[in-house]
């Protein structure tokens, strides 16, 4: 599939060029947890300025806080991480391997779905022109038995995570035959619950250690210290308290590179509210939300709400903001409309009382909470997939470029001096001097000047400016676009401005 | 002392205007973690971006990476972390509470030194004018005896640190006659190692399971990416990797706020350098970080070197930069001439080899390190108490206030009208409007506008910027400077001009 190959390339990509290796990878690497590399850094601290510009700067009832990864163990009780925050697994007596009970089922599912689809690309080939695939489907015995397998799978999976219903994943899974990838035999054990958060330990002896957890969401950081919050910043109803910061999930089926990793970074924000008045800011975030993802310019075409049909036990609303990956339309954002249940949980366990003053109605309760929520590493996902391209050019060749947003580009500018005699290369280097103090820049004098274009369209670089033997007599360079290719004789003392116009985050923000 | 009342308000400053929390405060806290309040993010925020601007933005040979907390575990039996990141920990039987041998020694010998300060006070005062204290250190019995113990203690106390002498770490507590604080006895178990890292289990079954350490530092996370970044960075040497985040260490005494934290953040930077130069790049560094630190201005006499005479294993030759914090001179920072000793471990665990190509020499070498690391929570500790002051004004009056640095403060102005009626909110609010885009500002409109002074001062906000009567005729507010208090008429579209030339990075670099 043509996706898949898009794939493959964004992961060469990010490491060839220095956006993202794999972990340890001289020890073989680690599972599921990857670096940022020299590019990839910048890139994901200018979406995460990006981000808290937009949500903490802009508004003036927002705050930013920065709480820890190690909380007291109590917040995940009370937040129900530590009863409920499972995941369903199942091993395989010969081969020793464990699975997601739900994922083997889904697995088995997808294949069949692949069979149809084998069937509807033969028939198409085989028809041609005269291939009607809606009559195909409504006639064809293969796939519609297949069709009907695919729905009672899917109704019965449903049920039994709906009932958490562990002896019936596991007759799903006898009842389907499906067998161990590794071993081939259906000797399954029982399906057990696996808690997905990192457990550690505080303190020195074993007797008087204190069991801890990564947290495995930033969201409860917040809720917290919302009355810290509320109290020291004088913050009124409705007001917002955003962050950024590592969460952790021992994730027993991790994939799809950066999509879903182990650890990984959040960018939340929770906006407490007066009770009642949730359906309307449901609706304003989330058109805010999807606002800021378009200002960015990666193609209106792909984002699309899923409104979520099961909601989970915390809310009365929610919503993801799916984006189309190279892999299809998925989960970049959620919007949840979360209720007290939050709140109301840490009131109960920490018996301490977590209520607003509300000075117009004269009144005490327990906000309401509208969250916005967002991980870091697949928005870097969806921005770096969404900016990888092979252009066929007129002649005949093709150039890979990464036309990431200017203001998300990790270097904005590369100075080249034409040749690496004559003091061009000084004249560069004092250009570099002098633009360093505002934009990252780098300096590139090796190998043609053709190569270097090149080399700085793969990683991303908005501008390249060249330096030849008529600045020295005009003061002037040659400024080309990454994207266009197009070329334009400029003043040196015109470059920053030029260049300030392009990446300013001022300018971006102003398309919300 | 008036050292420790300093450093109490400032705790407790830091909590009231929202800089730092105890961490998860509603569970009573977890010992030694704190969270970053809305105030506290956004200087740490703001000493993050400064030190990455001056260290990777402005050098074109550092580039910036952002490698995971988890690592594979390998990382740290080659860094030496499994084996000797350890304390020495010894229990008192009757209150089963744990000590550090090493802190119960340093402890000990601390009384004493505090009872000669005792008497060289009571002296001073009976003297007067005809204290010489140099004369009664001297000739005073009870000082020169209790010097001779405290030089006999330390002397002792090096000796079984070097050799890690467990139970003579043992026998000179016995020999001491040190008493446990709690059950006031002599009744200690021996000594034991205890390893400082964080433990957590990666997968889902106990077999299966690979054990995994939160990094007690991130340095390690560049090494092992040392040669992927050269190569796609096409780096040459001498070149820089630098890199924030957070590491993680079970200390035993944890104390003194957010100086020594269990989770804490690191601002590191590591400079590959040919074998045989170290000597001079560790003076450059040693200057060169000085000189970022004096750039902002906390006081010149605040800084000092320490150079190691005992060298850890890795290095030949450390120091620290010193600040002048509450509780005395304490490390802030550590410049330390790595060698090869963490890439050559690394070659020799992985089984690859980490080496440069030199074309200048035509040879291949394992390059030397020069580390620059310094303690974001700890910079944050000294920039904060440093502002925090309390100044007696002309009308016998006291106001206090936080004098951070313009380019570190979370807000830079706060928009006042001076009523809350006449239109003057309105023209503050488009104020805020047109000034939100470029710099964190804030409304305030609550109380008599001396009162919000007061309030932006104790805030530490650079600038209030008062809208008045006269404003709606003249297009002028009042802006009035934190430090100076000093009021000068402007016009309103100055204020971003005036601003920006206080609080702008590169203002503040230049000054390097």
């Amino acid at each position: 599939m043509a996706n898949e190959d898009q794939f493959k390339k964004v992961i060469s990509h990010a490491k060839e060029y220095g956006y993202v290796f794999q972990s340890s990878e001289i020890y073989d690497g680690l599972s599921a947890v990857y670096d940022y590399a020299q590019n990839g850094a910048e890139l994901k601290k200018n979406i995460r300025d990006y981000w808290w510009k937009a949500m903490v700067q802009m508004h003036d009832n927002i705050v930013g806080i920065d709480a820890a990864i190690l909380m007291h163990p109590t917040t995940w009780k009370a937040s129900g991480h530590v009863d409920a925050f499972n995941d369903p697994l199942i091993d395989n007596k010969d081969s020793k391997k464990r699975y997601r009970a739900d994922v083997l089922v889904e697995e088995f599912r997808e294949k069949i779905q692949q069979k149809i689809d084998k069937d509807i690309t033969k028939a198409a080939k085989r028809f041609g022109d005269a291939f009607d695939e809606k009559e195909f489907r409504a006639t064809n015995g293969n796939v519609l038995r297949r069709q009907k397998q695919i729905d009672e799978i899917s109704t019965k999976l449903a049920k039994v995570q709906e009932e958490n219903d562990l002896e019936g994943f596991r007759q799903l899974i006898l009842d389907l035959g499906i067998v161990c990838p590794v071993s081939g035999s259906k000797n399954w054990t029982e399906v057990k619950q696996f808690n997905l958060m990192f457990g550690t330990k505080l303190g020195a002896s074993a007797e008087s250690a204190m069991d801890l957890y990564l947290r495995p969401e930033t969201a409860q950081g917040i809720f917290v210290n919302f009355l810290n919050v509320q109290k020291t910043g004088r913050m009124k109803i409705p007001f917002g308290i955003a962050q950024t910061g590592k969460a952790f999930r021992n994730e027993i089926v991790a994939r799809q590179f950066i999509f879903r990793m182990r650890e990984f970074e959040q960018m939340e924000m929770q906006f407490f509210i007066k009770p009642g008045t949730q359906k309307e800011w449901f609706e304003y975030w989330k058109e805010t939300r999807l606002k800021w993802h378009k200002s960015l310019g990666l193609g209106e075409e792909n984002y699309r709400f899923h409104d979520h049909d099961k909601l989970a036990h915390y809310a009365d609303a929610a919503t993801d903001i799916e984006f189309n990956f190279p892999f299809g339309f998925k989960e970049l954002e959620g919007i949840h409309s979360r209720t007290d249940f939050d709140l109301k949980q840490h009131e109960e366990y920490s018996g301490k009382k977590l209520q607003y003053f509300d000075h117009e109605d004269n009144a005490n309760y327990t906000p309401y909470v509208l969250e916005t929520s967002i991980g870091l590493d697949r928005m870097f996902l969806a921005v770096f997939s969404n900016a990888l391209v092979e252009e066929e050019l007129e002649n005949n060749t093709t150039r890979t470029v990464l036309k990431l947003p200017a203001v998300l580009a990790p270097t904005k500018a590369a100075i080249l001096p034409l040749v690496k005699k004559d003091g061009l290369p000084d004249v560069a280097k004092k250009i570099v001097e002098d633009l360093k103090w505002d934009f990252n820049v780098t300096y590139d004098e090796k190998d043609a000047v053709g190569r270097r274009y090149r080399r700085q369209d793969a990683n991303g670089t908005p501008f390249c400016i060249t330096v030849d033997h008529d600045t020295l007599e005009d003061n002037s360079v040659t400024i080309r676009h990454r994207d266009t290719m197009e070329q334009k004789r400029v003043k040196i003392e015109d470059l920053k401005a030029i260049i300030k116009a392009e990446v300013d985050v001022k300018h971006w923000l102003q398309k919300m």
